[in-house]
């Protein structure tokens, strides 16, 4: 989960404050399944079926923009928890909603409608959750559990890339970002950015067809960059990224033109919701028919860390690569 | 859930704006699996095996008091979902975590010790979830799913109470109630009230034993008198309790006296965490070993809605029978 908008005080305070009870919760989930909470979801085997579980919250002022429509908040929600069943190429199952009443009975018409048409789309039913109404004032506090059956050939894990593999990804970058830009500055065009940032569209389909041609896959949700040195660091190898190989959209290209620096943005950006994934490269035939979505950006190493180029020239890696926070699943 | 704590503000405005919500949910969880959100769970069936799901939340100053103890705290957020699982006979498979994080790193390790203890109690892994640094100022919401596995017989319904059966509850009611009141007074003793109002212990094993007896089975969360009605109006029947019967314990009794008055206050105050089950008379032989455990407090009748005795006079149902909100699983 990318923290797209948030607070300075939030920021100051939350990151060490944050990270220190993520290690604290994993020290706490031992159990194996939980993949040492540094995978995209959960994995939990149920009499022979294996069940891909993930829950990520939205915030308002945190997340989402007070003013940005509640259908899109409510798309937003299922569509980053989708997100995180395509990384592990599962079929959703089902979703339970945690939601926060705020007195304010239009917000909740539509964003009750934007939940029935993200249902439908990503064809996913609503099995229960809660709903509380909160203390006047408080930022509505937004939950959704999804669940997945796993692909018949397992859950893709993060971990297990290998030097020489191909990096992918699976579609333009930095779209979102490019949007809430605009959002924060007042504008509303080009309105495919803003659509980007409000309304991702997970790629559940691909990641199922990607699941069994895979060493390693995740989503872009916190950043590019940060998103492929975790497969990297999990996986015990490095990560070599061409930044002149991102695909970026003539949307984003109009808005931020095509830079260094624009690069560098789409790569850390986040909320994306693209998936980045690694491939052998002796099973490069395997994938030919979905060659159309993928765009090879980079190749994992032996030494550890990330390295960035751009027109052949080795870049030092921007201070942040991403959102540093993030879920207890990353 | 219960609401056991509620602004006045959140009460007045919260119960219409929260049942025309819940009732747009109810619109969208048109998959038989949700149970129409009128049961404590869902059931999902995937691979020959059903899966018990719950989501429940729990928001500072609405479901606990700002100054209770962090641990405390985390250990009723995994106790109520448990609660849900054990009225479905279910056994526990892992919980997935959604907390936000207030800016008190002490609270926050004190919560996670209290986690810790609630997942070792329960014996059940934690499986991931999220984290986020909430705005200043801004109330705790936490949030907890948890996954269950269903008996073999399948999950009981609330659903399928017959006119004839016997109703019971799985042990003394009142003492949460009782305890929440001695806190807002500023009183700590008797202790063991504060303790079931801040640790409750759901029925998980007994609720295991008992779903193959049962005709239907619901946990004891936002009051015996709406909890009982609930199976009765989900069944189709009407139910009969005799107040006189209702198990009250020593610490409630020297705190409350037994009166007809302290009586409705037990049936009503919610937060019990209590099972309340239904069982057809023929089958009275196969729960004898459960007996000790049981206290039959009424019966199901074929006239619809809620009869209320006391010492063989027939009361009117208080206008409150317990907390109305609730989840979009009840």
């Amino acid at each position: 989960m990318p923290g797209a908008i948030r607070a300075t005080g939030s920021d100051r305070r939350g990151l060490s404050g944050e990270s220190d009870f993520i290690a604290l919760m994993r020290g706490l989930a031992i159990d194996r399944q939980a993949r040492g909470l540094t995978d995209d979801a959960a994995v939990l085997e149920v009499g022979g079926a294996q069940i891909v579980l993930t829950h990520d919250m939205l915030i308002e002022g945190v997340h989402f923009l007070p003013d940005d429509p509640a259908d899109s908040v409510a798309w937003k929600l299922v569509a980053v928890n989708m997100s995180d069943l395509a990384a592990k190429g599962a079929a959703p199952l089902g979703v339970l909603l945690g939601f926060s009443l705020a007195g304010n009975a239009d917000w909740d018409r539509a964003f009750a409608a934007g939940l029935g048409e993200a249902l439908a789309a990503f064809e996913v039913p609503l099995l229960g959750g809660d709903t509380v109404a909160m203390p006047d004032g408080t930022p509505r506090a937004l939950g959704l559990t999804a669940l997945g059956r796993a692909p018949s050939c397992g859950a893709p894990a993060r971990s297990c890339a290998k030097p020489g593999d191909v990096l992918y990804v699976s579609g333009a970058i930095g779209d979102a970002g490019a949007g809430l830009a605009l959002l924060r500055d007042g504008k509303a065009e080009p309105a495919a950015l803003i659509e980007a940032y409000r309304r991702p569209m997970p790629d559940l389909v691909l990641g199922q067809r990607l699941a069994p041609l895979v060493t390693a896959m995740a989503d872009v949700s916190d950043g590019l960059l940060i998103d492929a040195e975790r497969i990297a660091r999990a996986s015990g190898c490095g990560v070599e990224i061409d930044l002149g190989a991102l695909p970026l959209s003539t949307d984003f290209v109009a808005a931020r033109g095509d830079s260094r620096d624009s690069r560098l943005f789409a790569a850390t950006c986040g909320d994306d919701y693209r998936l980045i994934l690694t491939i052998d490269p002796a099973r490069v035939a395997g994938y030919s028919a979905l060659d159309a979505a993928l765009t090879r950006i980079g190749t994992c190493v032996e030494r550890p860390g990330l390295r960035l180029v751009h027109q052949g020239e080795t870049l030092p890696p921007p201070v942040r690569l991403g959102y540093e926070h993030g879920g207890l699943n990353s």
